[in-house]
């Protein structure tokens, strides 16, 4: 059996390479690495995710062995989630990622700002020319 | 003006990590920073990336500034993209997911075969309980 290789399509760590690089999955497991913590209070960390999209992204992640659900039995049932060990290896990896976007935003949009003050709109909009 | 902050909806960072928390740009980096590489060879080393979402990923990436594209007067043209200096410095917070994602697939095949093995299919395909 060869090594697992995400450039080949049939490998299954193309699917984990899928998983992890997701934007709500960094921006959960970034706040779970820091302390347990409940649904709504995610949903309160994380601007503009839906009580959906962090349901499915909780229920992935906790598929995946990167995520617990502790259910306390309160009135109304609280639900705790935390990262696994594995979790935690995949955060430290993706903490690199969220401090790049932020250390580098501002360089970006000044180079998108060069980019589109030199090409024709039309152009950008069609697909790039092929070798 | 405060610190960039990714969990803000409104922080121009949030735009950078769906950016770069992209599968097809983790793996059109991972070749460009070998080696500055033409749009058909790109297409043979990534299994399954269409041309058009190769395209407009190559697009993105020029206009972000992490890519460059050089034409060369050959008949047909010859179009060779590489990779800039803060291009390199994602690549190489990327290549740490890229490992991952590699070196963990086992361990959350494991883990998705023990979730399925005790949680019913219908409460899997159902949104988590609120806390």
């Amino acid at each position: 059996m060869s090594a697992p290789n995400a450039y080949a399509a049939a490998c299954a760590s193309r699917i984990v390479l899928d998983r992890v690089a997701d934007k709500w999955t960094v921006l959960v497991l970034g706040v779970l690495v820091r302390r347990p913590t409940r649904f709504n209070q995610l949903r309160r960390e994380i601007e503009g995710l839906s009580q959906k999209v962090l349901s499915q992204t909780l229920k992935n992640l906790e598929r995946d062995g990167l995520v617990t659900r502790k259910v306390f039995a309160t009135v109304p049932v609280t639900v705790e989630y935390s990262v696994t060990s594995l979790g935690e290896t995949l955060a430290s990896r993706m903490g690199g990622l969220l401090e790049w976007a932020e250390a580098n935003v501002g360089e970006i949009i000044e180079a998108q700002a060069r980019y589109d003050a030199v090409t024709p709109r039309a152009e950008r909009e069609q697909p790039a020319r092929l070798s």
